[in-house]
């Protein structure tokens, strides 16, 4: 067990915007969020997937909406912990604990401040290892949990339970659709299972990696030392171009903030680079070849600190780096990549897999 | 206790589809599903409120959509019956019986099928004496059911307990979206409610006014009699013109069928008449007067046999003849009009009741 303290949240923060490959909510403002939530009282501790009993209770948990309306429209602080409360009572259980439905972007933060609220742990896990932008792409719900029951929760006071799904992809329809009514955010529960079904499928320790990788790039500008080479060393990463963003078409639409960015620079495929996302980036391609896609991490930072640049504040004119991560083998299986691979969001593409950076990525030690 | 058998059934659905004006779903589809299902052995039995003992649950059942997607896509046929089992396993209740959400249109029949399906009888009764476009304009919300929780089913397998909601407003526009989502139509079950409740707030025993409205119609007709005066005679309604539709411009749009008509013909307020409709007749205006408004009933039916012409129905060049019928005094207390006056639906004008007519309606009497 850890617990996350001001300086802990600090490297949190950090190291999940960087996961988020875009998305996964602005994690500036989750984190503000999140601060003062420790600063009223709130405790935020941290468990180990190996401490959860086999047959407790662990439900999901994360916000669901556009990162264009995670920055813009102010949340109301208990839409998580709502949406549990909401699922719990229809199911008449008590939760052990919760885990984040995924560790990328804000959305690591706002299931501390719901474990907190309903006075449990969260597990340090997740069900991306990173950030996507659709509820279905959960390892729960690839690897066998059910989609039903989940709930909602909106900033209003609304709340529904979807009791039934024909399919995790049904549930997400169906949640989308609401959380566009709900105002483009909302707070989730879901995948309800028990501590054997959650160590079967979640991805384990990625709260951990997380604050590490913030802690290393912080460590970095400390010592004015270079922030880009902290991030591949403590996440296996690779650098598939560093230079300036000369465009950026984005439009918030059907819940979504989709839309595509075009850079110019130097790099190991090229000098032009033109990267696609759906909340989170999907596909780069130099020239027209692919050179990293879903479910590897393609995450834009800040060339000068590392700081990740989400989708919402991606702008012309940014010097950032494009830093390739190879992905938890958790989302490289065929069953896996049927939910999260190219051809999931409607590409051409098989997934081919980054080539092996100088240091292998910090799941695989996990 | 009265039971719906093949005859029986083909005056309630005409009476219905009266009552109906305009919408509640339409009523021969719902006539020839009801009727399969007695074919295949089911029984419709209809109990009055006051056999309901007061402690028991009874929940308010029927479709969602617009006319317009009732008449095109096939139902498979357990929606209400499956929203119920959701809202009554979220509760853990057992119904005692369902009652109808509105007995206008092919509302009044969905609700038999899915008690058939659930083994209890159908309350003569239901929540707004006609049928209104919006889930907020029952008469178990207007007088104190609470809005949630409310359940929705779908064709495919798909369902959603609203476990909250500030407002019926709001769990209309919830509901609204997902039904939207699904398809165009669902099935409800909501208002779950005391036996006692369902005194207080329901509009009683309108099944049998359909019944009543749909059979003297009916006999009318096999004695060569005058079927509209047998509408006016069984509803204490007048007519308003008969004459010929010249214009129709109908949108399926936000989960509704809006849109308004245009008449030719005679009647006691001139020879040209404008009707709006939102699923259901809205306002009648002979030149700039309002002549009838919610929640008045505005039923148009055609002028050789007195068979309801529903809202999808609506065509350049019909005969028809446009009735108006004074609601229930439920639905005009200054609590129901804030509801379902004019002004709820945008008007700028205040309800007026329909002059008295030589017959008073059925209801006054109930």
């Amino acid at each position: 067990m850890w617990r996350v303290d001001a300086e802990t949240l600090e490297s949190l923060a950090l190291g999940a915007g960087i996961l988020g490959t875009g998305g996964g909510g602005n994690p500036y403002v989750a984190k503000v969020w999140a601060r003062g939530e420790l600063d009223r009282g709130a405790r935020f501790d941290v468990i180990d997937p190996a401490e959860v009993p086999a047959e407790a209770w662990v439900v999901g948990s994360g916000g669901i909406g556009a990162p264009t309306v995670s920055v813009e429209k102010l949340r109301r602080g208990d839409e998580e912990f709502r949406a549990l409360r909401a699922l719990a009572d229809h199911l008449r259980i008590e939760p052990a604990a919760l885990v984040p439905m995924e560790v990328g972007g804000g959305n690591a933060l706002r299931p501390l401040v719901a474990a907190a609220q309903a006075g449990v742990p969260l597990v340090d896990a997740d069900g991306m290892g990173r950030a996507f932008p659709e509820l279905q792409m959960v390892t729960f719900f690839i690897y066998g949990v059910p989609a039903c029951p989940a709930a909602i929760a909106d900033d209003k006071g609304n709340a529904a339970v979807f009791t039934a799904a024909l399919s995790p992809r049904h549930l997400e329809r169906l949640a989308r659709t609401l959380t566009i009514e709900m105002g483009g955010t909302a707070g989730m529960a879901m995948a309800p299972m028990t501590g054997a079904q959650l160590k079967r499928t979640a991805i384990p320790r990625t709260l951990s990696v997380a604050r590490d990788l913030g802690a290393a790039v912080r460590a970095a500008r400390r010592a004015h030392g270079d922030p880009i080479q902290a991030v591949l060393g403590a996440s296996g990463g690779q650098v598939l171009l560093v230079g300036k963003i000369t465009d950026v078409e984005r439009r918030t639409t059907t819940g979504f903030a989709r839309g595509h960015l075009r850079l110019q620079g130097t790099g190991p495929f090229g000098s032009l680079m033109e990267i696609d996302f759906q909340n989170e980036n999907l596909v780069a391609r130099c020239g027209s070849q692919p050179v990293a896609t879903v479910p590897d991490l393609i995450c834009i930072v800040a060339q000068h600190d590392a700081e990740p640049v989400t989708t919402e504040l991606l702008r012309y004119g940014q010097r950032v780096a494009v830093i390739g991560i190879p992905c938890h083998p958790r989302l490289a299986t065929p069953a896996a990549l049927e939910v999260v691979g190219p051809r999931a969001f409607g590409y051409d593409l098989d997934y081919r897999p980054l080539a092996p950076a100088p240091t292998p990525p910090p799941w695989t030690s996990l």
